[in-house]
């Protein structure tokens, strides 16, 4: 995470604890690790070589990162480490994007305010995840987090748990699967009472799942036989 | 100009040498102009409106500028000075690029080593032209300075006074006329042998030039013919 200003952020204390309940996630604030900017490169390196979903999180200020990211870039993410021709210790990986705007997300794009689009924008990082053979994942957008209802907040946080944990493409089996996952973990700390009734939810949850592979599982011999 | 080891870069010094003769060029190295890394907003600010082509110039490091850059951006450019709808500061003036290469031009395209190309990477950069109210000139892009021959390190100067310093765009009447005008001054500094020379191959230039645009308007005028 960069962002020069994190302690009175309300957006990346909103993001951060949404993670509490995850052991398997690190939170890295670069600006509050090195408030002397001075990184320890091979602690970065580590870090990177043993975690398989990198996130590139921050506010976007001029179309990027805060200078903090790009001090990184340019001292931990050496040539022969980073190109996947060389040593490339980020192989196979996958590279993520969680960045919040202070304009709204429509202006994004050309003959509105912004001009460009978040994917034009994202060049930079994309060719980056190219060059280092990482997997890009589509950029998580937080658009004005301080103008957000408590629904979308909700909502912003389900988003966001699954884009740091759940498996990447998130399609509509996955997102099903990692939503009943954290259920049952939920189940688990509640009242007796409160857990028959998610487990019920999550019953039902997985009846659909199964309803719906079995339909997949038709229409696919539908499309098959219309072929032949 | 930002670049972390500036001192020992021959490309930026070679650059820098090259507009000694130009008294209304500013070059203003952000890293030795703050080594510490505390930025005088106010003094970046007053440089920026008292010019009116503002030059970003880096090697390019993961696709953008060294960090140094990026932390003038955040800080000098803040939203109410910069964005063409509020102060504007920046509005009408000229946004140009010049940008060292460590790998070559070529592999700048879909399907090569890169995978994206110059025009695409540099998207945040048109965004913030687009924002301020900008002119975004075409990069100049410096391709592997160290393998340059000397004809090729000549051509480079040339461009790059021209890309400084010639009215944009650099269509081929202004740079004829820049060209000469460059010869003129240099014609006032030399031997008063070499000088006639000088004058000779100036005087035949601008016949050239005159040739040329007579050349223009008969083809305008035959264009004009054809349509009625």
């Amino acid at each position: 995470m960069s962002h020069p200003k994190y302690q009175g952020s309300g957006t990346q204390a909103f993001l951060k604890k949404s993670l509490t309940s995850f052991s398997d996630v690190t939170w890295h604030c670069l600006d509050e690790e090195y408030p002397d900017q001075i990184i320890d490169v091979e602690k970065e390196k580590k870090l990177l070589q043993t975690h398989d979903r990198i996130i590139f999180q921050f506010p976007m200020y001029w179309y990027s990162a805060p200078a903090s990211l790009k001090k990184w870039e340019d001292e931990v993410l050496t040539r022969s480490f980073t190109y996947a021709n060389e040593i490339g210790a980020l192989k196979g990986k996958q590279l993520g994007i969680v960045t919040s705007l202070g304009y709204p997300a429509k202006e994004f794009q050309a003959g509105r305010a912004e001009g460009f689009s978040i994917s034009e924008i994202m060049i930079p990082y994309r060719a980056l995840a190219h060059r280092a053979g990482m997997q890009f994942m589509s950029p998580l957008i937080i658009d004005q987090f301080a103008y957000m209802t408590e629904t979308q907040k909700a909502k912003l946080l389900i988003n966001y748990q699954e884009y740091i944990t759940a498996p990447y493409p998130f399609d509509f089996t996955v997102q099903q699967k990692w939503i009943s996952t954290q259920l049952n973990k939920l189940a688990a700390n509640i009242s007796p009472k409160q857990e028959v009734t998610l487990r019920l939810i999550i019953e039902q949850l997985e009846q659909n799942q199964d309803d719906l592979d079995s339909l997949k599982w038709q229409v696919k011999l539908m499309r098959q036989e219309e072929e032949n």
